[in-house]
């Protein structure tokens, strides 16, 4: 199943038959002061290098947060997306809880976008998914029921399932819709991690359907957190995820080498094309400093 | 199915539901001039710093080998066991192709050590297993047939069947087999970790015996080599291996933090005790220089 998302000129395809699709994380103010303030203050400039930073690391995809406290979100919205799509030719993920925000960056959004998200619950289906249809967008799709996310893989099966349903009555196809079975974090309890894995596979065999997942989280709490982000990625990638919301700079080679030894990446190209691009980088970076 | 390993007073087991065990690679002059010449002069210091370094970065178990041009190997390996003995509480892995170099290791191995290696020819079989029975040791059993490496996961099942069968009728127990199922470089092969990945989950619900992989031979000629072997690592672990003959510097953390995503690791007690230990370590050696 191909999830087909596309830029102003540009197409990138979500499959499991295809090498793992990187949605760049960093245009988001939460924990990031000098983006909340660039955005407070109405500097796209810094805006516009996280988005051209982040496609030169490898980011097929940009998701667009603005987030803050200061900050009027539904005029912002539209600013940033012009601004990203200015700048780089990737399709975008709108990111936002409120359907108000998410129209607002679908309206100036280039091609078709992501919606970063809807989840289980009736009032955010009912108030998310008309988006979807109306743009002729994809949907991220979070399993989080009425109770919130359910502690057991067929559980999160049930949401997922819940989700595409409600999104098949509104004339959403299938393929346009990208669960995320979610992970909380490993350190506070030990099953986290398998009872995502689980809830994966599960659904994979039952819609094989795309699937995203933030790999940060898992690790909240531990030491060396890089560690147990590039193992849960390669353990996911593995169990049938097929794209995520991450840093594309500190999670990269992780994700080309995973998809090389999965043996989707024939004659090496795309690691090697990577760690030649990002070897570069790397060298400008540090004489910029 | 849990093969028992021991030591002079300890007992390590490897298993599906344990810890992954790690046995370090480093005694082995391959490719290492100062432990080749080490061993030529027979000053065992440095060996005994490698087996002590080793075990403070988290080997279970530790490889033995003696393999050099200039080496009588059957003279040297007892005298480099007993010094490794000596230094350290840890199952030794006697590790050679000649059966005469295995007996005069075996003698004075402590406690229930493993063998490296048997393979699926007839010669090897008729020559190592033998010893295995006579000493009461677990062996490896590398998936080489008559042929040599079999492409296909399932040639590579058969020859773990003939070795457990061969095993089995000398009266060695199936769970004294551990079998190591091979990967070629995914540098040459696009497929080459697809096809080891295939033979794991074969082998695993054909007999279910524990399993062990040499990591990083499958990211040869590539750069950035670490990326390919923890990614590779976490995908086997996850398929079913459960012990490897690596560099517990190098690896350490990426095996803990798979084990941590794999439910293997209550309250992430390993994960935070290996993360505490080897800081300490890692200031102490960088100190040192």
């Amino acid at each position: 199943m191909h999830t087909i998302l596309k830029s102003g000129s540009k197409e990138v395809v979500i499959g499991i038959d295809k090498p793992f699709v990187i949605i760049g994380e960093k245009i988001n103010p939460t924990g990031m002061k000098k983006l909340g303030q660039a955005l407070v203050d109405g500097n796209m400039e810094y805006v516009i290098q996280l988005a051209k930073r982040q496609v030169a690391w490898g980011a097929d995809v940009l998701d667009v947060n603005v987030g803050h406290p200061q900050i009027e979100e539904v005029e912002i919205m539209p600013i940033v997306v012009e601004a990203v799509k200015s700048a780089v030719d990737v399709p975008l993920c709108i990111d936002s809880n409120d359907p108000k925000i998410l129209e607002a960056g679908l309206k100036v959004a280039p091609g078709k976008p992501l919606i970063n998200s809807v989840n289980g619950e009736e009032k955010q289906l009912a108030s998310v998914l008309p988006l979807v249809k109306e743009r002729g967008a994809a949907v991220l799709g979070l399993t989080i029921g009425e109770d919130g996310i359910p502690a057991t893989a067929e559980d999160r099966l049930k949401v997922a399932g819940h989700i595409i349903e409600r999104a098949a009555k509104m004339g959403i196809p299938i393929e346009d819709v990208i669960i995320d079975p979610l992970v909380m974090t490993v350190g506070h309890n030990s099953m986290a991690a398998t009872v995502t894995l689980k809830a994966i596979e599960l659904i994979r065999k039952e819609y094989g359907v795309n699937m995203s997942l933030g790999a940060s989280n898992v690790s909240f709490g531990l030491p060396d957190r890089h560690s147990v982000n590039s193992a849960f990625l390669s353990l996911a990638i593995q169990a049938g995820v097929t794209c995520s919301i991450t840093d594309p700079i500190k999670l990269g080679s992780s994700i080309r080498a995973t998809d090389l030894l999965l043996g989707k990446d024939a004659n090496s190209m795309r690691y090697l094309k990577y760690f030649r691009a990002t070897e570069k980088l790397r060298e400008a970076e540090a004489a910029a400093k």
